[in-house]
């Protein structure tokens, strides 16, 4: 596992990029991303849209799962929101709980700059052998 | 309802709207949502990214959940990925199946043009009574 | 598929059975399971177990998903309790979404003997290629 | 809150109790439940019933989110299977990861004796305020 290339990897996730969601740190099984809120991230009652959370979890969940070298692609996810948010920096953090050769399984913690917990994300993923990453 | 009020109040979604997913069609408990797939949308691979549909069909969710008047948030919501996109319109569905006073439920189904399935999406909501929305 | 053989496999789901969990129909990607409501059914606040519901809807997805005869089990599964109950007759159809060759999708709908909605559950399943079963 | 009035609440759980599912720990916002495993657990497969591990999690779920006086109902729940058991002790630990006044969420893990994790389980709670429990 090579963190720089990881990192590189994901630069190329368009949609999380152009919207100003980061990958900040990858390692076997775990990632962290966040997002610096702005006016674009809002929904229409002025809260953070819940698709800006399930996009930074999405990235970190990918990020983990993949950082063993093979292709890994989300099949299901649950997200549950906890405490709404306005804005300031936000945090995804996920550590991939089962890291079966087929059907891995991963949790994220969504939270603000101060720990305080905005909402829990799992999902399952599934590990494509035989296609391996350029990391 | 007023369908027009509705659409005009969710326009102000602004992660939705700056990222060209758009509100087509609402009526009490039903809404639809489109987005047409760009590379800004892509993920690392070259697929649509998860996020997308996920706010996609949260969308849709918010304006059929609060389609009665009374403002509900979204308190957790599953996503299972059916098929990969890369390109073309994708549609979400949105169907409330509980109008709950408190606790409502709504399925949404998230096809291409041609109504293959790409993805699932159910939500619970939690209805904030009293909260009456400009509609 | 042969109906009465998938029957017959499935009396011996022992958890199901010696609760009064039964099949009563199956064919290509569907089933239908019904429970009698009887005291050894509730829990301590007088209403119906919520594993109760899950068991029947689980037997249900099971026989739906196994029904083209290659052994599919349960990844991940969802239930939300819609309204609850506490007796008469409780009802589970499962209807195969998708007859993935791998990763198949199962929606299940709880209702009583009238047809009101209880509960709602949906499961993703892994198939076992290679693993035929006996019928 | 006193552990041995919320034992003896839980053990009207008609459902768990004459399957053998037995409350053993409770404190604030935590419960611990177990099963030790016979052929009346069983599938079709010769494997636990998956309704038996959600069972026996939503006992745990329930006295977890309950310890603290007011009623709790589980609205929805997430299961993921991890790993096949067939016999032994099944333990699941349930810690309440938001309190909240109306809208709490529980994770708990189920592992066989050894620690190793067989499923996850994680649910939505909705606290009826002003419905007070005999403990």
């Amino acid at each position: 596992m090579n963190t720089d290339k990881i990192k590189a990897f994901f630069i190329h996730d368009e949609f999380a990029h152009q919207n100003g969601i980061r990958l900040t740190d990858v390692s076997e099984g775990y990632a962290r991303t966040e997002v610096i809120i702005e006016p674009r991230h809002l929904n229409a009652g002025g809260g953070v849209q819940g698709g800006v959370l399930f996009t930074l979890a999405d990235l970190a969940f990918a990020a983990a799962t993949n950082s063993h070298g093979t292709l890994t692609v989300t099949t299901s996810a649950n997200i549950t929101f906890v405490h709404g948010a306005t804005g300031g920096v936000i945090i995804a953090e996920a550590r991939e709980t089962v890291n079966h050769r087929r059907l891995p399984f991963c949790e994220v913690r969504i939270t603000d700059a101060d720990g305080n917990l905005l909402a829990l994300f799992s999902a399952s993923g599934y590990r494509k052998e035989g296609v391996q990453l350029p990391f």
